[in-house]
């Protein structure tokens, strides 16, 4: 039998404040067996750079990264938060190691392609080192990444720490039993975005598809079932989106396949 | 027989420009065998903070560390050095994995008890783990450790670069046959602080007694030393300071029992 892995992806935002930062410690320390930390970097760093003068741009809701705001990125996701999470886990007793993509070359990306938008120094997911990864696991140390890769050349590249959390569930798949928590402002995916408690509990890919043409589910939420679905289809057990305060699972939307 | 190990300590400053950083890298991933970079920060951090508004207040070389100091040496040290490393190291087909303190609780320091001076959130090394990263070391990746410990109790520390170098080598010679490199701004130990080419091929414990008492050893160099046969003394096979450019330990001074 395989044993089991729990995946969470929390944003950037909740590591900024003291308080929502020492709950997901308290509470990623109580996930039992084994588990892996996905974090974003958010707003921090778009403050360090305005008191550094440097400007951040955003194209679709992705900052567009030139050099000086790699510098940043590399500085408060791979450095500040993702270090805050590590120490604090440790004093949780969780064995955590904090990772970027080009640490034991764990996920090496692609700069993404100059089309009509030039995003600057953002990776595209080429390779999760599974078995890199998988091996840590098994020996209880618990890897926390933060949403920075490496090109192989010497490059580190900004990337969604979604797709991160994405693609390190579907590589791990081979290894565990995966279920990927996706946490968010909300408590779920709603029926209806003005009521914050109207939480669908559970959404398989044929109801997916009804809700969309029926235009219950519809904007940034369509991207992230998508994704959703994409890891059921390449071997992740269960998904599940819900609040960052509900990182247990046992709360939220269950994407099913 | 025991396997060799290469311990080489860099400063901050080297990897401040692309020119010496990529010369760093190239001549790091050339040397043979087991390997691991320890790196120091240096002035990075003084010019973020300067950027910032935070006061750099040294005492007696050393940085006092006060919260906002914290978090500029870990976004730097942490960050943007660290991972530069580790990406230039992966680009030359060195799996390196970048590591502080905190990190699967590689070293463990204590906060430094105030006497007279308050140094801050600065850290005296308790405990390396060496076991851990001798498993790590054995498996072909190579740890790239920032001048950043942990206290176990969710606090990040900074903490002198050639300490945890010079621990480093000691609790992983119960594992290798280690070489402690060295690497600063002179070719080794000079007879003659005026001439840069007058370095002292070798030293032993009964020699750096008599350089001492005769004046040709004096200032920083002593604690320098002392270091090195305390590495020596606890079972470290040899030390060498030398060149940040010289790192293969070919050139230099060699410091024997």
């Amino acid at each position: 039998m395989r044993e089991k892995l729990t995946i969470v992806k929390v944003g950037g935002k909740i590591v900024e404040e003291d308080a929502t930062l020492y709950k997901l410690l308290d509470d990623f320390a109580a996930i039992e067996g084994y588990k892996l930390l996905v974090h974003g970097g958010g707003r921090s760093a778009t403050k360090l750079a305005e008191k550094l003068g440097i400007e951040s741009k955003m194209v679709n809701g992705r900052r567009i990264t030139d050099a000086e705001t790699l510098k940043v990125v590399t500085m408060v996701y791979g450095g500040l938060v993702n270090k805050s999470i590590v120490a604090g886990l440790q004093a949780r007793d969780v064995n955590a190691l904090g990772l970027t993509g080009a640490d034991m070359n764990a996920i090496r990306s692609n700069k993404r392609p100059v089309k009509d938008i030039d995003y600057g120094f953002v990776g595209d997911v080429e390779q999760v080192n599974a078995s890199l990864l998988a091996d840590l696991i098994q020996k209880d140390i618990i890897p926390v990444m933060a949403p920075l890769t490496h090109d192989g050349k010497g490059n580190i590249l900004n990337t969604n720490a979604d797709t991160i959390a994405g693609e390190t569930a579907k590589a791990l798949a081979g290894f565990f039993d995966v279920t990927l928590i996706y946490c968010f402002e909300k408590k779920g995916v709603l029926r209806d975005e003005n009521d914050d408690d109207s939480v669908i509990p559970q959404i398989t890919q044929e109801e997916f598809k009804v809700y969309v043409e029926e235009g219950v589910i519809g904007g940034g939420m369509i991207p992230k079932l998508e994704n959703a679905f994409d890891a059921l289809n390449a071997g992740v057990c269960e998904v599940v989106i819900t609040l960052s305060s509900a990182i247990n699972g046992k709360f939220g939307t269950l994407i099913r396949k």
